[in-house]
């Protein structure tokens, strides 16, 4: 499939030329291959953080895309390299976890332990295999391999520990997962757990010792500097400062309690 | 249009896969867009850097090429978000000021408030409209869609205070607009302005305590540490510490006023 | 040609608009180019860094490719800008040693000195000679214009100092020469050096003040926190710390000496 998209998600940092060996080993087997970078700048080693970004942001690309995700502290130990599929999106990562957040969207349509050499680099280093066989095989993938031909079939993959989020009447406890660039905290509540809260300031939302009333639709509905709890883009709640740095100005990091009561 | 060229300027920051989500929308309704980032390092929510970024970058592609704009504050309220072309190139951006520095070389082709939302994502977010609207609006019209069908025609658009440049004979007076990575101090004179004053010692560059002779071609003029003035790449002088960071060396911000005297 | 690829290599930092400037440039000129970024955050002006990313990262890409690199502290003086040609690969560069790491695995195919203006911007600004001579020059080079229509050929080009490793029999003495994202630290010592070296606990590596024994196949090897050495991604002995940054833990910086002996 000569157009075909291959994203790429990994934590070697927006300026890594190790992102460019991947890119070049792909368009040396499919030249046509049109790569996307999801991110490079997941955290080094932080597979949930991996895991959240892979999963919120390959599901707004086509049916049949690729996408690639290399977050892989045990790279050259005996974890495995998998193949999955999610709702006819393409994934290639390793088994260490990296798939949690599809998985609990659902069950994969098949999964793949990646073992046919025939689709990697010739030469395989210990310390790289996104460039020696994830981009390889992508690459292949994008020119029409079948995935069977990858390796064997599987019947799961890894998880991780995932924070869960306790639900009782008038109360939902959840946490921090993630902060955006804007220094917004993004938590583990979505919109459908907060079906029942009322939206007006009879809902209190406690973050640390941080504490604000309400759930409004936007930034822009509240002053300067105001600390606003909204459902954002991903939908799930957020917390932000308006026209500041939430992160910075409350000093709250990721796996902080949020909890919603009404 | 396969092929057609989509550019994206937000304040999202280099590693956010909030880009990435937005070029998933994209290649999901053209899949053959070949989407460029021109920066997503303006400093959060900072419209005028957003619109010289916008202005300085984009006359370098093609006519006929998108641009999509994204430093929205005011992302979720009534603001509207245009469509405007300037000189065959196509802009979507928030109606907040991010094309000042477009429509101060020249007036828009024409300006439609965007309000259809046949092109627009079916479920659109209040705090992420470059994904859920702009996105899928310049996909579209990527793909053969008219402007205007986009919505109705508006007379103007939104404009920022811009720091005006005071001629007076002898003597210019302007401000530093933006610092490079090289931290070079981009100011608000132009080539043009400066037509009458020498380029030798007779003429003095003067910034916050700083003080520098003559007018150079390059860096590589003068030895290293010298602080230097030259018309730099864009075509407004600059003041540059040859080999070094003249914005850490001289502790220079954006806003500095800088004098021209002869 | 195309579809033909171009890769940019430079320090202008991976959000600077200059970067997309030259693609601007390139795509006005040859719409269907794949410009593919090696990396932009080669550290300012490190013509060394810039000589050692462009000479492991673009030999992963396919023959036939145009790579231009821009670390030139000299543009605007009269410095020349080559293109090259190494094993089929196609270069552009200022001629200030940014070459001496491909120059170093083999000779060049051949040399011109890039001095037609028929293939520069028609305004040739002097400080950015990577928007309005290199990109240009690279663009219609994809597009089949012949490398000796570009200028006049030459002998040699310049090289930079390189660091050299010292072996005697039993002690090799080489240099950390690049640390990457993850803080692992690349010497100039290659696995061919050590092929007469034990990996088991008989041989010594020493780094400023600190020490570790073996080499090992990979990161995973051993307990968090550990002080490893092994043969990284580029064939080069390099030191990491299992899960954490050595260059943080160490305090090494590029330049430090290593030595192994056994």
């Amino acid at each position: 499939m000569p157009g075909a998209i291959i994203t790429l998600t990994t934590d070697f940092g927006s300026g890594s030329p190790y992102v460019a060996a991947m890119k070049g080993v792909i368009l040396s087997i499919n030249p046509e291959a049109a790569i996307v970078d999801v991110t490079h700048d997941v955290p080094p080693q932080d597979i949930r953080a991996g895991a959240i970004a892979l999963a919120e942001t390959t599901i707004r690309f086509p049916a049949n895309s690729i996408h690639v995700a290399v977050v892989d502290p045990g790279v050259g130990t005996d974890r495995k390299i998998l193949y999955t599929a999610f709702a006819g999106r393409h994934y290639i990562a390793p088994d260490n976890g990296l798939l949690t957040a599809l998985a609990r969207r659902g069950a994969p349509d098949r999964i793949i332990a990646i073992g046919n050499r025939d689709y990697w680099l010739p030469e395989v280093s210990t310390t790289f295999h996104g460039r020696d066989i994830m981009a390889p095989v992508a690459a292949h993938l994008s020119l029409g391999v079948s995935p069977e031909n990858l390796g064997s079939p599987r019947d799961d993959l890894e998880r991780i520990d995932w924070p869960e989020v306790r639900i009782v009447p008038g109360k939902i406890e959840g946490a921090i997962t993630s902060i955006d660039s804007f220094g917004n905290l993004i938590s583990s509540i979505t919109e459908e757990m907060l079906a029942d809260a009322p939206t007006d300031e009879r809902v209190e939302i406690t973050c640390d010792e941080h504490e604000t009333r309400g759930i409004f639709k936007t930034y822009g509905d509240q002053p300067e500097m105001t600390l606003v709890a909204l459902i954002g883009s991903s939908g799930n709640l957020e917390l932000a400062i308006v026209g500041d740095s939430a992160k910075i100005m409350l000093g709250v990091s990721v796996d902080t309690p949020i909890v919603v009561k009404w």
